[in-house]
């Protein structure tokens, strides 16, 4: 097999480029990728199809970024790979995407061979000189390299890898496609990333930290994405269980700790979420922020009122308590010592009014759909099985109102809010945990962009439900600036089933058409179900509402 | 209305920024753009709605990409306009093939406003920092500029706008939302960019150019496609005409010049092309080659064999006489030199066997449509007012055969090579000029990337025949290494109507149907036709035979 180390001539085993990377990323769990092959890339996919990781091939290189994006959350490490320019070139916002929400996600490019290079030639797929793709992607990468050189190539895919892994970011690596088969002038064995915390800084750190809880009157937890990134959410959940302590999550890490825990809260993100959530929240006067990004739209468009000098907050890359910063504490270090503290705060009550009980869904056959009942008729449905994943718009501020059972059943690109980011990741989603279906809420506007993929779902039957909100057009911009740009064609949704050769299609207008389209959908395991719900052009979920009145003021 | 200068407090009449901007393209020819709105773009975008420039929504922001080089193509300039990051960043792959192929495409992208940047907050679809999306189309354009001082915004656009047309390359231009209503500080006019050859220079050039076409034997011209971008069409036919010098053209400037031209040879692409023509060029003792771009793919792979001594090779980017060059000489200035220059060549005359005559097409309608049967049918139907526009494959190299009668009536992207460039383009195309009608040839790898762009063509009202040559598969690719990566779902490309809501849709298996098909096509005037042309996996043209032969010796 290509992967294995081949014997040189003093009988020694080196390895080649191209297996070791593979090797690598198998050490690192991955068990599929992600991409479209094109002639410089060729060599490395043979490499691929000949060992155990799985070419997943999508429609659209972007969609393929999309799903390995999707992957990387559920498995922990996700990776694409597509040919020079043409293909790498198409996953930039993916990427961009995967970076901004810290997502591990690995771009493997191919690439000219050196020897190809040498006059400087005009071949297919260049740019401006041979080096402009890995320029681009060092803008958006936390790592990157082009593995042209056997004497280093090897140290640089550790390095990449580890970066990944340890950032939570993508990283960049190009392989020109004459050192695929190139191998290792030494042995070489693989590095491993090292990283640990200033020992007196993080017992200063957790010391001051101790005297803050306890010293408080009303503590409360707020629980962001990284604690899923981390696999740290058991810890939050020990530590507010030991502690009695209430939590809460943000938008973005929304469904990192249970939803159906007796301590949770719900979302917070200031005016836009629940008030009674938003209330218990502005009144603590010690707020342990874990691995929460301070975005705009986690902050409710900064509509948020939390004192800094009230919180505790560590994230990845910094530790806050207070006015003052620590350097090298490391995430993991501080919430496990957190943890270990013997933390003595006081209890504190959780009003019934945070939580609202749901009332039992009463259908309405005759009823049209609107965005309300919609959501309040999926919350019915959701199971331990299923995960949701929602696009941007109303499918992301409604869905925010779901109940997840499980921890990490929601996904949604709920900071860099890119259209067309559910489709295919509810394919990353079903290759990454075949027994999770995946349900998908996605607006007109960005299933237009991506609903293709649904093809691959079909391809290696997995089965996700998408509902399409269909209002015919942009709907979070009507909100901003209504204009004719903001409306777009109306297409026949659920004909998708005849164009692709399967998959099962519904044409939804009442609730009643809801009730039976879901059913179905939920009996249909064997190929996607699509619900076209059609949704008059103004009905809005209330989160929608407030947030489009807070945005429009700042245009 | 927004766009005209508003007067300011000493009732002095400023321009503001986006007002200028919208100016400066109408200056320049520009009456559509294509786009997606987003929160950060839509004051320009109401800006643009309140002008006399029409926004075309595209349904994916690379297809508005595709769209607008088209129709910078066809028409001088094209623009596209979308929002930070999610939107710019979707633009990559296009953006990166207009700056291969040398297209003025103006990227204008919109931002956070200056005001919301002070404390560097996480606003959504925010990346690295604010500058990434610029650091990233600071790669693949000629100029970029951000917008945000107006101290300097008036003469950015002139200066971005001009180097676009200057270099026919892309430019990018970045409005922050809060710098759209901006008025100028002091009265501005727009800088005119003033290109010039060195005298004595283009004098000693043409000089020596004239001895050399005097002193040589066996003189041909070969034009590239720099000729149409630079609007430099008629020179080449003049100069050929006036000299009797014989012609032929290169796959990227197909059709540049008339095909029916009785001192038109061909297209020349070493082994790839017809070889009456490679002997023609290469037995030459004085090739004038006139805006051509020497890549991989115009080359014939590298199997072209014309020496450098005996060339005279002029473009935008240079001038090379024999192994010597000539800086500060304009590629116009030039052409037009020669073409007034009083030149003797020897006449050469054109043998027969260099222009086969194409044979009359007897329609065989039981048989199954094979790669060389379809283009010999549709060379028959090519009239004045179609145009084609080959995606890459065996799109390109089957469509490299067809005789195009008008000039620049044929759109490729030849050497940047990107899959899914056609349909979009088809509606670039028909923006820049409804009269011209679209005969798309797409291979279904291709035509699943960014079919949906369809939906577009119907919005609008307009009519490209679409074939899609369905082999199942990435066909160039399986003959440079056969995996299973390269089979692709089979779908029913021909219910897409259903999807969409309108067109037509035909199923092809055999020439019957094809004949059918294609009369019903043509008939059809109100909206897209769709053919579904089923063709064995292993039916390729002859040109990719011979093509794919000379790559997999490179893999």
């Amino acid at each position: 097999m290509s992967t294995k180390p081949r014997k040189n001539a003093d009988n020694e085993s080196l390895p080649t480029i191209g297996g070791y990377l593979i090797r690598r990323l198998q050490d690192y769990g991955l068990k599929h990728i992600f991409g479209i092959p094109g002639d410089f890339v060729l060599q490395f996919y043979n490499l691929l199809e000949e060992s155990p990781i799985e070419v997943i091939g999508a429609t659209r290189e972007d969609c393929a970024g999309f799903a390995a994006d999707a992957y990387a959350r559920v498995n922990g490490l996700g990776a694409v790979c597509v040919t020079y320019c043409v293909g790498g070139l198409s996953t930039c916002n993916s990427v961009a995407g995967a970076y901004a929400e810290k997502s591990p996600l690995i771009v493997i490019s191919g690439a000219p061979g050196m020897e190809e290079r040498v006059s400087d030639p005009l071949l297919h797929h260049r740019v401006k000189d041979f080096n402009t793709q890995h320029e681009v992607f060092d803008k958006i990468t936390i790592a990157s390299a082009t593995l042209e050189d056997p004497l280093t190539a090897f140290r640089e895919i550790d390095r990449c890898l580890a970066a990944a892994v340890r950032y939570k970011r993508p990283v960049y690596l190009e392989l020109p496609r004459d050192r695929v088969q190139t191998q290792a002038l030494f042995p070489h064995e693989p590095q491993e990333d090292k990283l640990s915390s200033h020992k007196q800084a993080l017992t200063e750190a957790l010391a001051e930290a101790e005297r803050m809880i306890n010293g408080c009157k009303r503590p409360v937890i707020i629980a962001g994405v990284e604690m899923h990134r981390f696999g740290l959410q058991q810890e939050v959940v020990k530590l507010a269980e030991k502690n009695k302590i209430p939590m809460c999550a943000t938008l973005l890490g929304k469904s990192v700790v249970s939803e159906t825990h007796p301590l949770y809260l719900g979302i917070y993100e200031g005016a836009m979420g629940r008030d009674g959530v938003r209330k218990f929240v502005e009144d603590s006067d010690c707020v342990i922020l874990l691995g929460t990004f301070m975005t705009d739209i986690n902050l409710g468009i900064y509509t948020a009122h939390i004192d800094p000098g009230q919180c505790i907050y560590i994230t990845s890359e910094g530790l806050r308590i207070r006015h003052h910063h620590y350097r090298d504490v490391q995430l993991k270090d501080f919430v496990k010592g957190l943890v270990k503290t013997d933390l003595k705060p006081p209890k504190r009550e959780i009003p019934d009014s945070v939580r609202p009980v749901a009332k039992k869904f009463e259908l309405q056959p005759e009823n049209k759909v609107t965005q309300q009942r919609l959501f309040a008729r999926i919350n019915e449905l959701l199971d331990d099985n299923m995960v949701v994943v929602a696009d941007i718009g109303d499918s992301l501020f409604g869905a925010s109102d779901l109940t997840i059972y499980r921890r990490s059943e929601f996904l949604s690109p709920a900071y860099y809010t890119s259209m067309g980011f559910a489709v295919p990741a509810a394919l990353g989603v079903q290759c990454a945990n075949r027994k999770l279906r995946p349900l998908v809420i996605v607006g007109d506007g960005a299933f237009q962009m991506t609903c293709l993929e649904l093809s691959t779902t079909l391809k290696h039957g997995f089965n996700p439900i998408v509902l399409v909100l269909n209002n015919k057009g942009y709907g979070t911009e009507r909100f901003l600036h209504e204009g004719p740009f903001n409306d777009i064609p109306n297409w026949a949704y659920h004909r998708m089933p005849d164009l692709l050769g399967g998959g099962w299609g519904f044409e939804v207008h009442t609730e009643g058409d809801l009730d039976k389209a879901l059913h179905a959908a939920l009996a249909n395991k064997d190929a996607f179900s699509l619900l076209n719900i059609h949704l008059e052009k103004t009905d809005v979920s209330p989160a929608l509402t407030r947030l489009a009145e807070r945005l429009s003021k700042r245009i």
